[in-house]
């Protein structure tokens, strides 16, 4: 669980104006010291911002060397002015670490549809091309940079040893709310020393996303802003991975982004639950995973949660409506493990026992077992607070 | 706005042990007193409860004369034993009142997964047979022996003079929660004393429901009980009517249906608003739909609103993953008549005035306007409040 800076790349997180508070990074610069293989997964929103329109124009590429991130404010729905803002943030960033224009890319999160207030974005660029680093603190500060309601800074990291080489993949993320199906709602960035080729890093990034951060949410509101990308530079010396050897990477990197990925609900807004939602004996993972996120997007499951009530009728109803054709007679439920629900109808259960499993507990696990097949998936989401509703109701950075 | 029983009905609410509080009704008796036609709508649900099974049995009829409605128990996910439990139900409704056994319908709400207490049912319904009455007080006991959480009755009737006759058309229904699209939560039973056959009965409800309460939605959770019944025993005397007559039959049934669909989510669970999105300029009602629905289905829109923040970010992002193509250059927003966006860009607005204007208004007007053609739709919903919250996360009656 080795969480360091890559070779070859140079991070740093630093304040610059965006975020009121003096003591919160708001501006991140990730620094390649050599062009890197860059490949991206966006949002499938239509309504998508400036920085998405942007990398998703310079993904993929072979000769990214930097990346700049800000919170505070998401630059989305700002036309032409939010497109040429984006364009002059990666080129300011590039100019500081003496890249060209176009081997920048933009990460931007935080309110939408307000102007990029530009003289802080030059000024942060600055000064975080001043201090990049590749100790701890420096990449505690970048992940903290992207941070917007999040409470804790999000970074996972593995080392693997391929042909030799100690290879390190490191992830930072940001995520806690405006998430929901088709990319959970996040920014993330991947970072490795290995070398990869494009269609590989591509292929491999897709397939990681669609385990891990595809199958999380908070609230199920797609946002404009979702973007993972995996920067691959090759510093370690290995040269580009094959066979054997990136079937290894990939594993790796799918176990990676799955670690990051739960974080995300894990810390979302005001949630005092981490709800795991299994759903297996389906006929396909789609099925499993549309019965699952259903379960997740219910408000009516996620307050039960956050009630500590066994209420397996709220969760069986959801399946019901997922869109997905199964038995209901086919039907069990256990709750942290207890079965509360078998073939249609509800089963003796200490309910009081059940409900203090999940009081005290912050993880809770939801395992629906249909019989159509052997198929099965798993989702990630949160209660639903009170609290939540006070943080959205009353956002303003 | 006439709102009465329609003749040769009879009605009664009375309380017999389902709700804790004496003074709430809990059971609902509605007789005609010939056999009326009856047709219904239900829920999509997989999952549906015993009732719906029982009424999408008995349904449509020529001859029903019973219905009887229980609150506090929903007879949901209840097995081979909650279908008992309905035909019992139906049993001593149709005894109590003279009716054969299958000339009765059941209609329940409440918590989900718990057997039905028959013997509280039994008594209920024989108290209820000896209240029966068609006076107001009758109408409105009626109406509030349906309710759940929701904080007042809900009625409304029309009269229409057709064929020489004085037509009485009155609806109750009952919402509050667990609401979402495909027949938006609930229950409703609409009387009325005109004549109608089978056919034109099925076919006006379906067209009233599509355009009322599948257009409105609290929580986007569709439940296992949905139900809107239309029974007509034609004791106005104006005979099976037709043509011009059943058509403006017809209208008043659409414009009664819904009057009594908004008031479904201007009482829902600790709403403080109720929200009208409207979306036109679409390539289809439909696309207009998704759109509206989507974004009513979004916690971010709907806590901007119970905040008083006239975030449109939220709502234009909201449309932007509805699955509907759109450009989003030509969307235009108004927020309670104010523009906040035009053609993919921010208008200067004043954000005090519009936020003073959700602040004081119960009723909040979204008007999303598209560039895609000339086809619209429209959807009622309520904010998110952390009340919501408590009610749904300590639920128990």
């Amino acid at each position: 669980m080795a969480v360091r800076v890559p070779k070859g790349f140079l991070v740093a997180g630093v304040h610059c104006g965006l975020k009121r508070d003096l003591r919160k990074p708001d501006l991140t610069l990730i620094v390649s010291e050599t062009p890197a293989v860059a490949v991206g997964v966006y949002t499938q929103n239509l309504v998508y911002a400036a920085p998405v329109a942007l990398d998703r124009q310079r993904t993929p590429s072979d000769r990214i060397r930097v990346v700049v991130a800000n919170s505070g404010n998401a630059n989305a729905c700002t036309g032409e002015r939010g497109l040429r803002d984006a364009q002059e943030m990666a080129r300011l960033a590039a100019e500081a670490v003496g890249a060209e224009e176009d081997q920048a890319l933009v990460l931007s999160t935080g309110v939408i549809g307000h102007y990029m207030p530009m003289e802080k974005i030059a000024h942060g660029v600055k000064l975080a091309a001043a201090q990049l680093g590749s100790d701890e603190q420096a990449l505690i500060s970048a992940a903290r940079g992207m941070m917007t309601t999040d409470t804790v800074y999000k970074l996972a990291g593995r080392t693997v040893s391929l042909r030799r080489r100690e290879i390190q993949i490191t992830g930072m993320v940001k995520g806690a709310a405006m998430m929901g199906p088709n990319l959970a709602t996040m920014l993330g960035v991947i970072l490795t020393d290995a070398g990869l080729d494009i269609p590989s890093a591509q292929a491999m990034l897709r397939a990681a996303v669609a385990d891990s951060f595809n199958c999380i949410n908070v609230d199920g509101h797609m946002s404009t802003n979702d973007t993972v990308l995996l920067l691959a530079n090759g510093s370690a010396g290995s040269g580009l991975l094959s066979g054997a050897d990136l079937a290894s990477f990939g594993q790796t990197l799918n176990d990676l982004c799955a670690e990051l990925a739960r974080m995300i609900p894990a810390d979302g807004e005001g949630a005092s639950h981490l709800i795991t939602i299994e759903v297996t004996g389906c006929k396909s993972r789609e099925d499993a995973l549309q019965i699952a996120r259903t379960i997740a997007n219910s408000p009516l499951v996620k307050t039960a949660i956050t009630g500590a009530d066994p209420n397996w009728g709220r969760i069986v109803s959801a399946a019901g409506y997922a869109g997905v054709l199964f038995d209901p007679a086919g039907v069990s439920l256990y709750l942290n493990g207890t079965m509360l629900y078998q073939g249609g109808t509800p089963v003796d259960f200490d309910a009081q026992a059940v409900s203090e499993s999940i009081r005290t507990n912050r993880d809770t696990h939801i395992q629906l077992q249909l019989s159509e097949g052997s198929a099965s998936g798993r989702f990630w989401t949160t209660d639903l607070t009170a609290e939540y509703v006070r943080l959205n109701a009353d956002y303003h950075t």
